[in-house]
């Protein structure tokens, strides 16, 4: 192990500056929460800063524009979910060390973890995001390019969690076609409670995802 | 073969009623076409009038509110897909009756179709629809019932195309898992052109469905 690093002379914490770092999260979260409950046209930044318990002065500070405000959310947004993704994969590194072998069941507890993160807050807000991103054009260039990093990150963790070797013919496209039903499951979760149906699609869709990436096509 | 019935007295065509049916099927087209490149937030009565080249006053004759206006355009959204779905059903048929005999090339011609189905304008509509349905009460409760009623009839149209016996364990769940994957493939079409991707994740799916549905779990 290597010892704690003494903490360089500008790294020293400024109360002041916290406090910005503070408010300036309060805001993106509150953004978050906001697009996913009440959609585009009602989360306007003077709802957001009073849900952020900030004035609306220091919201404005912070984000000149609604376009930054909710450009920054997605940001936020790609980082949640990445940090989520990247948790998920140790704790999953771990139990499979622990178990030291893979197998159909441990496929399909996967698949479950993996089209869960299309049904929460946070896939919510960034749908919100898409669809109204599909006619701001302003919005639509920044958050194209978002959600195709997030999308490479995605597919990245996927073939990593499922063990999935793409150097097979086919392997690649079928991780790709399970995120591509994860994320229509999660649009289908938008208007109703799709959980009872949902778990018998994805017990069936992970022995066929398991069968597909064992023996490819 | 029945013989053609003589219309009813009532039926007989009134100019000024026909002129009407016109009026309203423009404003619900418009509605339609205006909800799938500008969103919900930018398709007022006002706006949807001007495309269809209707006064404000006749528009407001007919929908009265704006939640008519879209409610009507999400009846029609649903009556369009199903005549789609139909029509294509009628010409696989056809298609299949000529062949005498379904292969796996065939699946793959007919998975490619129903995709087809999510990335049109109709689908756009749809889904801007929905996703404000999500936090609209007043829409979301309408749209959840038309959406169920889709759901069921794209299901079912799906099953009779594809040749899938719903009485074998697993291929209900195959079918919707399916029709799950197509709606994602949707999504990812709406802010980027997403076809090559999506016909390499169509071709390699088509593929795994087949052998799902001969066999299945």
């Amino acid at each position: 192990m290597t010892p704690p690093r003494t903490p360089p002379r500008t790294a020293l914490r400024d109360p002041k500056q916290d406090r910005s770092r503070a408010t300036r999260r309060r805001l993106l979260e509150a953004a978050v929460a906001c697009l996913a409950e009440h959609g585009w046209t009602r989360s306007t930044v003077a709802v957001v800063a009073e849900r952020a318990g900030v004035s609306r002065g220091a919201a404005q500070h912070h984000f000149p524009t609604r376009e930054d405000l909710f450009t920054a959310a997605v940001e936020h947004v790609a980082t949640e979910r990445s940090a989520a993704l990247r948790a998920l994969h140790v704790r999953e590194r771990q139990e499979r060390e622990r178990a030291e072998e893979r197998g159909g069941a441990e496929v399909v507890g996967l698949v479950g973890v993996l089209v869960d993160l299309y049904t929460g807050t946070l896939f919510r807000a960034a749908l919100q995001l898409w669809v109204v991103a599909s006619y701001e054009e302003q919005l639509g260039a920044r958050v194209a390019a978002l959600e195709a990093r997030i999308g490479r990150e995605t597919h990245r963790m996927a073939v990593e969690l499922l063990g999935a070797d793409e150097n097979v013919p086919g392997v690649r496209e079928s991780v790709q076609g399970f995120l591509d039903m994860a994320r229509g499951l999660g649009l289908a979760n938008i208007l109703t409670d799709d959980r009872a149906r949902r778990d018998r699609v994805v017990a069936q869709w992970a022995r066929i995802l398991d069968d597909a990436l064992r023996a490819p096509h």
